[in-house]
């Protein structure tokens, strides 16, 4: 089978190159699930119910979230009910959402899908590392194919994650940094692993946000409202090839498109 | 004419891939210039006299520092001494070396070379954005190329920092994650950009470090001793095509070498 | 003379801990000048024309500020224009509002007051003790009384500058942390140094505000609106004795207060 | 019952100044049980056998210790035999040592003795709330008294500990900034409570490292060898008056000692 894993997804822009993208490269390439980070959706913080479900009407059929994921209290209930939403499985007990679920293909491939949030210059949440053992060792006995959105800063920690998670799961894909890295490639226990799938969004941007601000905020140390950039988008994410009977990766290939 | 960065050289590991790669790359692509991180070029952290030189034989002509730079106090005074040697320029003043240098080509292109230090993540300096307004004032003077090695953690700040300069230098080329990125391009003001360069070190490791350390800590918290990884190298950069008469960059390529 | 210094004022509560308690201790303790930190009087967060002229009107003669200095962009200006108002000195050239001033008591003494922030654990912004070097040297040609609020997270920050400014400047009070130490002291050099003033706002609470939102936070790590809590309050700051005439500081003594 | 908490212990300094205080407090207070901040005893860095000896034998009945614990390699095999050490119970499982103890005084009375270590600019270990809520269920069913170091950095972090203990235990004693605060009540359920012992260790210093090292590491951001400085000590803590019927505190004092 074949699954696509999408970057950040930015603002109205970065719907917009889902909305332009995403059904041609499932004819293409014969996707079988499609998921995506969409902690920025919405106005580039969080998400909502409406910019959810313009994303799933796109054809996206899993939501992951990140650090950003609690930036609307006015969706926590939505995010509580939506099952093809994830969030960052780490946060403690009692947060709204889930952490995890699974997810069935139409050649009825069960898929578990993973999130997880790394603590690297980030909120102080619970240890990813031992999350991911825990939630791995319960969801493997129902989806052979797992994939893990590891949103995390530190190259440290998610490369640390491939490594850890090698063998066990299909693919860890990072989000977060906004910038997709170059060194996608299956690791030697058959997991497909690549460090930040990279953005969807405004191209001339400081990370989706509109460049002047980003600048104008180094340049002061002036707390700013991050504005979503406007103009040409860029769509970025990246492409796994999987064998859904060992549960193994094939291969991965990166996706770069522009407008 | 062709200047080739390297990316953050770790380690043994790291020196071996200069020595093996770049003969064939000098001839291969004509180089005129070859700058290189070196950050963890003596064991993992910091530099040396022996080191350094054992780098220059090689065929690097200049090594660009990072937040690394003190880690090794007995070379100091070589730092200070060495013009080969450029550590971040926003350190205070009163520290040790410089942070640009003038180097000049085999075809006699005056090249300046800038290293600057990120803050968010990293220690207060002082402002790498104000740092780099007032040394390319002076540099642009005498170089009309001019190669900025930005060595920071965020994507954010490297992003802002390209799109800073745009059109006032040469190149920003980041490096510090150890992970090179995949959004090379030449901005629309004729600056080459690349959020990191990646790293020219043991391939399977966590960003050079032995990856059973890194998870460990991961998984205690105890702090460890950081080992520099075996096996094969990678070997990380990008070769950066200049317009030596107006000191635009005409194109930017990734490189990525493996044992 | 005699001044006060008091400690974060917080929101409602701490105005009115201000003007229950400052008539008071004028009168008693033969008043001379009063400063008062105000980043946190409007609403917790930053100042606004309003909150300021309550507090001038209750007999503070000096606001110094913080990291919250820029909650609302509406008083902006305001900020640039108030004399009254001084914010941390070692923001970026640019930024609105003034780092130091001086004013003169009805005594006719000179009194230098000059605000820094620190950068451990804070935003990125000028060095605190270049800046303070700068600002000294100027001021001391006019004032020979000169009071420093450092505004810091680290107790390690705020004692060595405490150290550096010995017998440089008549006193040095932190503020930030909204707890009072009980480190108080005149250094040798004849600096009076204390590492936090405390604060003067709602005494069953966390640091200000509503602990139940405090306590939530911590436990979820999702983001939360901080409310300003409510009851009874404490007023905290430290009074100072000092020699006018050579700038030294006889004697530091600190006041809590409570409704 | 009256029980002795001394902040953290620094150096020779420090021991020295626990060696000439304590012996005259016992009898004067008539102390049932002294515990201590052991964890920058020796050398500023950590504890070794040796040094935790010296203190046992100066008359502490049980060492605590923070994010220091795990400086000195060599301690790791000690830190987990010797029973009167506690470090922060909420590092990972599988790390060396206990993060609590139950201790009987002369008079026959059990105190469970807690060490937590904070989050917030500090390492991302378990969370220390909920791991405060999972030993108190365990301790108190064999111990009426309980005592918790809470060893962090932000002072919202301590506060919060604080109230969220407030009723559940006999005091919360915040250690780690080395500076004492003056903020020690008893909160309305019957904690006692203070954000910050304070050092116990030489009084012209930066929080106990020589003070030209850390005002030169601030000016120049180049990492350096924190030496413990030397000169006069003092010694820091807060008596805690204990009903040890019903496990509440009666009052809590402060103490500051010079020598
Ligand atoms: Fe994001
Ligand atoms: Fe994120
Ligand atoms: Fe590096
Ligand atoms: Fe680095
Ligand atoms: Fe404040
Ligand atoms: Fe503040
Ligand atoms: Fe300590
Ligand atoms: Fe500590």
């Amino acid at each position: 089978m074949r699954l696509l894993a999408i970057g950040d997804i930015v603002g109205r822009s970065g719907r917009r190159a889902v909305k332009v993208n995403l059904g041609g490269l499932r004819r293409e390439l014969g996707l079988d699930l499609v998921i995506a980070n969409g902690e920025n959706a919405a106005g580039g913080k969080g998400i909502t119910k409406e910019v959810a479900q313009e994303l799933f009407a796109s054809g996206i059929d899993v939501l992951t979230m990140g650090n950003h994921v609690w930036n609307k209290k006015e969706s926590f209930e939505y995010i509580s009910r939506e099952t093809r939403i994830v969030r960052p499985a780490n946060y403690p007990p009692g947060v709204p959402g889930s952490g995890s679920g699974i997810y069935v293909t139409p050649g009825k491939v069960k898929v578990g899908v993973i999130n997880l949030a790394g603590r690297v210059f980030l909120p102080a949440i619970d240890c990813p590392f031992r999350k991911a053992d825990e939630i791995i060792a319960r969801i493997k006995e129902k989806a052979q194919v797992v994939i893990v959105d590891f949103h995390a800063e530190a190259t440290s920690e998610k490369v640390a994650m491939g490594w850890y998670l090698d063998g066990r799961v299909t693919a860890v894909v990072g989000t977060h940094t906004h910038v997709q890295t170059a060194d996608e490639r299956v690791l030697p226990g058959g997991t497909a692993y690549i460090t930040d799938l990279g953005m969807t969004g405004p191209i001339d941007s400081v990370i989706g946000v509109k460049k002047e601000i980003i600048i104008d905020k180094f340049l002061t140390q002036i707390p700013q409202y991050f504005e979503v950039a406007t103009g040409p988008f860029q769509f970025n994410g990246a492409v796994i090839e999987i064998n859904e009977d060992t549960g193994e990766a094939v291969s991965i290939e990166r996706i770069i498109n522009y407008e």
